[in-house]
């Protein structure tokens, strides 16, 4: 049977950095495949279907809703924004690492469908400082802010279920750590029982 | 209550370099303590007792033998060589992580006095090789080169008990895989319950 590839999820809470993070991790790490999101938004020139994003419809998403067909999807300015679950599921079927980026409820989520998946949890070391991050963002009006940080309280509820807390003060000390934990997950021994099997069977 | 180290353990047949790399992740991981071995030898020139090695007679080394003070130890060339259990134990009383380099069957033993160790088997990808690094070596006897081999399809019945495996076809890659270990290891959530209950405390 062929080795099946590892899901590994960043979640934390708004202001955590952990779409920056994801996308360096991307950069910087080989052999992670890229999960392709589904949207309802309209093509932006140049970008391209099944590339940038899966452009389906409305009632396209909102069916895949129904039949559970999403990891998670999250709707934004009137367009749902989605991972399709059996994309990911094929990556990994075919051995291919996956690094998705998700809101802390889909994470949740996520453990449920991939018990496997490797949850990294993503914050500064101290919350007084994605207070400041989140306040100093500046583009968002008072009340969003106090929102958000009302949201995030109750986000660090569910850091007890990760496997990894990633401090993110320093964007290129976390994008380090987070390729650290890919390398060290790829060389578990239950994640290696080939190896093991090639070994035990030597006469 | 104040976080306890991570002792960390390589260990894999003769061949593997486990010495090799345990000494280059020394040189380059920040923050690992050194374990400094108990010797019954004589010190060579230059050598600093309590830096170098414990030196102590035969006597002392054989009665902390009976008192079970040693995580392992080995007779070589009519000397003892081990590594004093209490020292260990205090280096991760005081939130230091410790690095020791083990033989499979003292491994064993590390896991039994230390439950929360990580340790990693370090292996090349294949048994052909190890045969070639153990043959090639030279300044063995035949009848040793064969023991060893003999001994190491037996070491490898243990790869099971381990954490993680090592492949130590390149030693940079290998050395740098360990340091991703430790590093993955520090941040694991079961390691971080001091930032998990800070965060929770926030009103």
């Amino acid at each position: 049977m062929a080795k099946s590839g590892i899901l590994f999820v960043i979640s934390g809470p708004s202001g955590a950095g952990k779409g920056t993070v994801r996308g360096k991790v991307m950069e910087r790490e080989v052999g992670l495949a890229f999960s392709v999101s589904a949207t309802t938004r309209v093509p932006r020139p140049g970008e391209i279907d099944g590339l940038h994003y899966h452009f389906i419809t409305k009632e396209e998403f909102e069916k895949m809703i129904e039949n559970g067909d999403f990891i998670e999807y999250v709707a934004k300015f009137q367009n749902y924004y989605g991972t399709p679950k059996a994309q990911v599921e094929s990556l990994l079927a075919d051995g291919k690492d996956v690094l998705l980026e998700i809101e802390t409820i889909g994470a949740n989520n996520v453990r449920r469908m991939f018990p496997d998946a490797v949850m990294i949890f993503i914050t500064p070391s101290t919350f007084e400082e994605l207070e400041r991050r989140l306040l100093y963002r500046g583009t968002e009006s008072e009340k969003l802010q106090k929102l958000r940080l009302r949201i995030a309280k109750k986000e660090y509820k569910s850091m007890r279920r990760y496997d990894y807390i990633a401090i993110n003060d320093d964007l290129d000390q976390c994008v380090s750590l987070i390729c650290s934990i890919i390398k060290a997950e790829r060389a578990k021994r239950s994640r290696n029982k080939d190896i093991v099997e090639q070994f035990n069977q030597i006469k």
